[in-house]
């Protein structure tokens, strides 16, 4: 049985509770505000908060963010169906996760990622999302460069024919001559730096103010209309 | 045999070597420059570095950041007999690490911390060191953030006789009146945010001006005396 889509609360072999803590703060922030944007995934999604291209460019658009450090593909799934969409109708969905399921095949993580459209199409039918493939890691060559290389090959055909979603491919340009990551871009060879969390997600916002802009001409038709 | 005391280099589970290429590069870093100010750590002074008050404060005191995410004690020690210290002459270094040695006691853990201590003192003995004490972590009361209080408590009784060594209690002021953390000061429960990082290293700040401040000085009197 592939463990990527199955819903789960992760173990908390640490013992302070920060993944639920984190989960019941989202699903109240959900309940309180009314996103236009909402961003889903794991650190890589959550830092994004902490940088100032949130401020300048994300908050702006009325964005609920809710990543969660370390999550996995099933963490995500089991989110999504304990709070955080509920009364929510946002108009679009950036998707990012999948790096820290260790110990799975491109294969089943891929499964994991694609289970996750689905469950935010069936939720959420109107809403637009872009899935981020995965990023590179580690300062050399090694075999979860390669794992998250498959991953992404796997995602880019499969979500061909599914309507009102895109991938954006993030790692373009990170990977030096020598096939070595630059400090400069991610200082712990992981997360992205101020610099490159620019260069991934400028165009994530400008593909977002595209949809924002189509949703409020819909809107504007719908009135026209009544 | 308490396993926070021993140097070691940690298991790669995940397979990108990550923690050995960042400390390749510290290794590189301080054959490199002349640091005045060194720090040394875990996640939490790593990601001081992806920070404004990095730029605005440390930057200018020439800092080198040996900060690796998720190390702990026996990691830092190791680092500290491998290279990180070799080549430099700081005048002062800045210290945190432990929370992230899970399944050790606070006794363990503390013993750790001051192994550390000694193990820079004696390799760089003119180095004025400070020691950030070990922050709360998760949104509610949890049995860690009583390991780390007891961790504190031990370290500020054991520390009272080493001469030029500063501890700086970093919690003051974090919880709240009903003992939860807000995302305000770390959005994920353990990472300081922007204005967290600030209320935590203005002071580390102030101290490492007035070390500096000092260390001219006496470069001044031997130059005078020459």
């Amino acid at each position: 049985m592939n463990s990527c889509i199955i819903p789960c609360v992760p173990e908390d072999p640490q013992g302070d509770n920060r993944w639920m803590s984190q989960h019941e703060r989202h699903v109240s922030e959900a309940k309180e505000r009314e996103p236009d944007v909402i961003l889903i995934g794991d650190s890589i999604i959550q830092q994004l908060q902490l940088r100032p291209i949130w401020n300048d460019l994300f908050e702006p658009l009325h964005c609920l963010n809710f990543g969660i450090g370390g999550d996995l593909t099933q963490g995500v799934l089991w989110r999504i169906q304990n709070g955080i969409l509920d009364n929510i109708k946002p108009k679009a969905c950036v998707l990012h996760v999948g790096t820290n399921n260790f110990g799975n095949t491109p294969q089943e993580i891929s499964e994991g990622i694609l289970t996750i459209v689905n469950e935010i199409k069936s939720r959420l039918p109107d809403c637009y999302i872009i899935l981020l493939d995965l990023l590179p890691r580690g300062a050399k060559p090694n075999q979860l460069r390669v794992r998250n290389s498959k991953v992404n090959e796997i995602i880019h055909e499969r979500v061909k024919l599914i309507p009102r979603l895109e991938v954006i491919t993030v790692n373009t340009g990170l990977l030096q001559s020598d096939d070595t990551l630059s400090a400069q871009d991610m200082l712990d060879y992981l997360h992205p730096t101020d610099s490159c969390y620019r260069k991934i997600f400028e165009p994530v916002h400008e593909l977002l103010l595209h949809i924002l802009g189509e949703a409020k001409d819909v809107d504007k038709e719908v009135v026209g209309t009544q």
